[in-house]
């Protein structure tokens, strides 16, 4: 429940448009709501400024309709992450107003249009094409969060003039995202360009002692570069909540 | 050399009252300048908002000064790190108007007091004791980039209560540096309880399967709280510096 | 055989209601029974206070069935961990009154109700919703061992209010099985809470750095709060039997 | 500070033997007192039995005095581990009446005598002679929290009738503490001969795949005795705090 | 092309039963025969006393296959391991007088039986059920190679009494090959109670930390008994062979 | 864009026989051209001599197809690696004229057979028939890039003197590409028979702890014969590269 | 106590020339003597044929003594291994007639000449010069043990044709062991020209991806050579064991 | 021994200036020369072009002095790496005529001015400061083995204007050695700019995740960039090395 549903419902009952049982029932649950399987923190949009984002990996689609179901009386956008084609399917069908982004694997249902919440753009710079959907995850995050979000697809370090022809584009940006796999280089060269703080986040792209995305998870880490900072390997959904939180007005 | 010495030097050729040779002479390094041993970047400040930082491990004390020394002329305020006892001795003989922070192995000079540079304070927590001298490193370097800073020490989630005690202290920060070693949960629980950003160290306390600090890395790396970003083992510098990137102004 | 079978039968044989012979045949395979691909250790009841348990990965339903086969003719209750859906609908129809845990993957066989065997309450808690399997394989195994188990799934520490809203079913417990992936913080926050020893479970969820439940198993060992013991990744099995242990009346 | 010292406090106040103003000095500290440098949390005894207790690695002699300098007002008894000799020479001179053990590396410090708190008795045993330190503070800790401790030392199984000649001893113990480096083996056999909890603790001896002691860790971890847990390597401290906590009467 | 068969040619040469260009031909491949993805060592039977074993992994039916076809016209035995049901069953049809082992994996050719070749009994030890067919290809392979073979299976260390009651036939053993997953304790324990040389064949039976064999392999690299020496992980077919080169008599 | 077709454009527009237009629309995208999913440097065969090659792996084949159709106006080879068979099928659809290497998993389209670059031979050595794809990889790279190329397969050191045997063919080249798995031995005994630079390939062939490849790749690292350069496990393409790059006339 | 020793015991007593008193003192300890911080194995001799060999590596001077001490008594032959120079000076002081190998850092005592107790030569091999220390451990323990060896230095695989000059040594040993660091290649070679066992001892002589010993560990492991059984990192002693244990006549 | 010299001996022994004995005693350690702890290579200059190199580390000064003496009357360049400032002291005492490089801690001994072997100029790059150590090793060795070198030091990927400052001497070399610590990112970038093959090594510079260098190195071996090959970590004098092999003439 964020800080506006909360108001709005502490008006009504002042203003006796909503009966004090009423509003008593809708607040019981703001603590926690028990559904067995899962807590539903509804306290979260108001401690953090949004709500839960349901982790769908390990989980059946019914239990991530049971706590989209309880969300959706509450909050006014719900994220799941790592929804995979099939669970999309079902979960569609069930909340027909929900959108799927099939490449970011992400489901996105919203009650109204988002208001604005960044102070400037965000710009995700993925290193190349294999690393997409890691990127779109961050830029879909980024954007349900009330952001104005930028991207530029391709821009590895072995044609480095490929990035240095976007150099406004990278000084524009108030947060910057750069996703990359193999050596993991890219965030070091981007971050020694801009002023501005980097999020930087491996993929699991390349083979050999890529090791699953390890070696550019630690490049990222021994960045010569200062203004940088790591999430998990393939975690494009923590790096646009971060680049979020950070570009928040 | 930063953007306020940048445009002093071009309104006084303007003026009339700083020839321009002398212009000149100042400016030809301004790209980089070659030590032998070194290519200081002088144009850094402009480009980042802050000077080259020298990094101490494995330079001698002759270096450090050298570069320190090239870097004076042209910079007002230049940072040391990884600085130890010895080297900073033999430092200080040469730059007295320099200051040590033994605990933080850092050295600090300043040719004039900084202008604030921040929006709001940045928090530096350590999970306990020993995690102290990087907490310093976090703490020196973003008060020396412009920023109001606090502390709050050894509150690790053995005993959680210390934490919720300094409840208002943590939601009044703008960015938080949270700073732990062993199984690195710190990060994770107060993440959880504000709605800012957090920017997680681990250090290499601890023993056994602490592995040098992987295993509170990889920890925080998986934090379930998704406001949270990390740095390299006890890498209290960068910390420091992205905290500063986020709150500047 | 366990020790209440034991005295029977030798009461049997004193009373002359059971012949010398038959006795003797009972006994013969105390030691152990070969029955080729193992060797069946029917003395383990009397050592240990409860039977062999079979191991179901990397045997075949045969496997399975024949080792329960000789065990049934010397026990009143026989565990299987490790068997998966196909393995159990082969075996169920072998053993109809045994039982099928699908998620906890477990069958269970008794001859009778199992008597109480513990001396207070085991309290089961999951850090999250994809935790569920190895905290049922917990559960199963503590409740088949004759104890009072009760659970607790979903309190995380990115919302640790929800855990701190049941402080008084942490506080009854005489002991505590913390299951939890990821980052592995919660045994570490319950341990500080209680002073009753607390078994902690990784798990294999999470991504990336958490390697398959590694990173989750190293902050464990690591806890800060020293009433911590460890069994290995998605072992619910041995959390459940060592807590049984320490819960004997 | 622990029950017995704040129910004596209380009932003065009831008495009238102290006074209002006294009392409340004593418990203005009960959550948590801060020195700077640490937050001493007072709560602990009442909140799990037992004091914090000091890890002594990676802080000064000052730091450890300042702490055990403020708990020795609200306990009866204070430990120290992981305290060199040097340390310890420093911290006897201020506190006379503590005893160091040097082969463990920890301080206790006692008002009086303690109280036995344990059901039966824990049994600490060693494989090699070289594990003896890592078994001592075992043995230290599990005998300062008031339990009967007895020790059984190298008999690694090489040489396995060595161990099976002290069987009774074996099953006479209440809890058992396992210590072994190397390959890690003895608390699997210790473990398929009794029907008691065993507390498995691996150590750094070994060389070459040792690998300071990972590989006992994991061998432990692995155990196909099923009433083994385990903790941090070379953790004896630990190890013997767990079984206290079982043995708890 | 062993020993026995290259003096028999040479006397049918020296007889005049045998032609020299028909010899020639017969030896021309002596040092190897290059069939394009295979250069076959004919020469190795007459080095090794034994020819090249095919290691089926990775080739296709029709590459083992024509390794075969060239081998069998100068050897006496040849082996095959590594080769799956699919890749066996085209094998068989192609070479209707070899012999798949399922369990093993392994085809075994022999155009006569075998000569006795060993000094002693090689005895295969298996910790568990599950380590079988790692045991079958140590088993199948020594016995190939002409040696006495018995098998022990199912006597891990849980209940250390089964491998106790078969002492005399440990004792009687010229070899030992001990075949163990999960901690990898048996070797050490069967090592300490023989006076001959141990094989120890570590398996990548377990979960969790077992790390695919990789625990089991480095305890047993670490045994604390001095007369083991360790193969690959599950590498049955290596243990075999070493065995049957001590026991060449 | 080649030296040869950039030299050729500009004759011609010289020469008046294409318009300034024309010439200019082929021009405008040679520092990149920007195809959404990817940034095609078509500057690349002018600054590194060789056209940009497509890592298939984690690209669709309408990805694959994308950036092939859009460097074929302006190269005369292009490459593809690690494409699978579904997808060469429709990519051999949509461009008949190119040629795919089952083995090698290689794309390979020509305008125009290749003029010689290299000015001596490239061996490409491989230990075992196992090791085949890989080998095949680094031969069709340095092939496509116009060197002769011989190779020799299944030379393992098991059997070393058939290595021997070609001595000559290993002295005659001018780099040597040498592919091995398993214990990686290979290229330090080739290196140290000859005196040409050796580029190590490191395969993932093996099991137990050859660890996916990476034994091989750190013996080859560690190789005692100092002539030796490592590339990425696998990496046949890369090894045939810088082998190319080298013998570049 | 070995079987000559024990035969001759018995003799006495049944000769009348030694008291059943006295020989009953003697044989007290058969089973293991307890000196405090070692159970001495006394029986060791007789079940395995030869007694235990002391650890030195964290044991005092003081404990190696007092180990010494109590096996002369019953031991014809006693060995310590990992003695320091410093500890070995205490050592020789005590027992003078004692031999002390400083490379090998062994100490050596024997009550008389040691009898032939193998069939074979034994012959140690060491890749490079640094490699010596370990290989002296090897050399000494067989020869200790009773074995005819011989030792062959520096023939690493960077220049072969070194062993292949000692074509002759090679096949005419019994038993090989083969000491390597770095990439660990030469047991592989060696095996592939013999067929006799090869026992192969890694040694953490090398830098970078050596990491310690472990490449040429694995390396061994990965043998593409059958005949090769491996020990730990630098084990030379256990090589030597295993190796006299394999050639016992 | 060298081609020149043989040749020169061989035409005295023709011409009658040199006695067939002595001639004879001169060539008698051609294959290799046994002193015990080394079996000198002398063949090596025939066979690779340059003579074995002393790895000075874990030899002493008399080893090393030893192999030199034996090498110096065959050749007319020996060097020795990883050789420290102590054993330098004494081993110029013995040889004056050799030079010291403390920096790259080698020594190199000469009889004559070398003649230019190399093709083109070899470049050696370092990213940073920190680096130069290696750096230098790589520029001694090829210069001993008769290249021209240059150098360019601190051009890390921080501030990339530095290396794009000097493109002129980056497309001017023939092969360059690019050596660079913490995420090893230079060599991509540098090799994504030139159309000659790059030698990248990794240095242990760093701390936290760099791991010693393997960051570095992992990152180099998944380079974007095609013309990249990597030897082992801070291994200076392979790259040398190689890079000579790849430029000679």
């Amino acid at each position: 429940m964020n800080q506006d549903l909360l108001l709005k419902l502490l008006q009504e009952v002042a203003a006796g448009t909503r009966s004090v049982p009423d509003a008593s029932r809708q607040l019981e649950h703001l603590a926690c709501q028990d559904i067995g399987y899962a807590q539903v923190d509804h306290h979260r949009s108001l401690r953090k400024g949004f709500p839960e984002v349901i982790y769908g990996e390990g989980k059946t689609a019914e239990q991530i309709a049971g706590i989209m179901e309880c969300m959706i009386s509450q909050e006014n956008v719900v994220l799941a992450t790592r929804v995979d084609a099939g669970k999309a399917q079902s979960l569609l069908t069930r909340f027909p107003s929900a959108q799927y982004h099939a490449e970011a694997r992400m489901l996105v249902w919203r009650s109204a249009p988002l208001p604005a919440a960044g102070r400037g753009t965000i710009l995700v710079i993925a290193a190349g094409t294999s690393d997409l959907p890691v990127a779109m995850e961050a830029y879909i995050t980024a954007q349900a969060m009330g952001n104005r979000v930028e991207q530029l697809i391709d821009v590895g370090v072995a044609g480095i003039h490929r990035l240095f022809r976007h150099r406004e584009m990278l000084e524009a940006a108030r947060v910057l995202v750069v996703v990359a796999g193999m050596e993991g280089a890219l965030p070091s060269v981007v971050a020694g360009m801009v002023s501005r703080p980097v999020i930087a986040v491996p993929t699991s792209i390349g083979y050999g002692v890529s090791l699953g995305g390890l070696t550019a998870l630690f490049a990222m880490l021994n960045s010569c570069s200062s203004n940088v900072a790591v999430v998990n390997i393939d975690n494009g959904f923590g790096a646009g909540y971060v680049a979020a939180m950070i570009n928040r007005a």
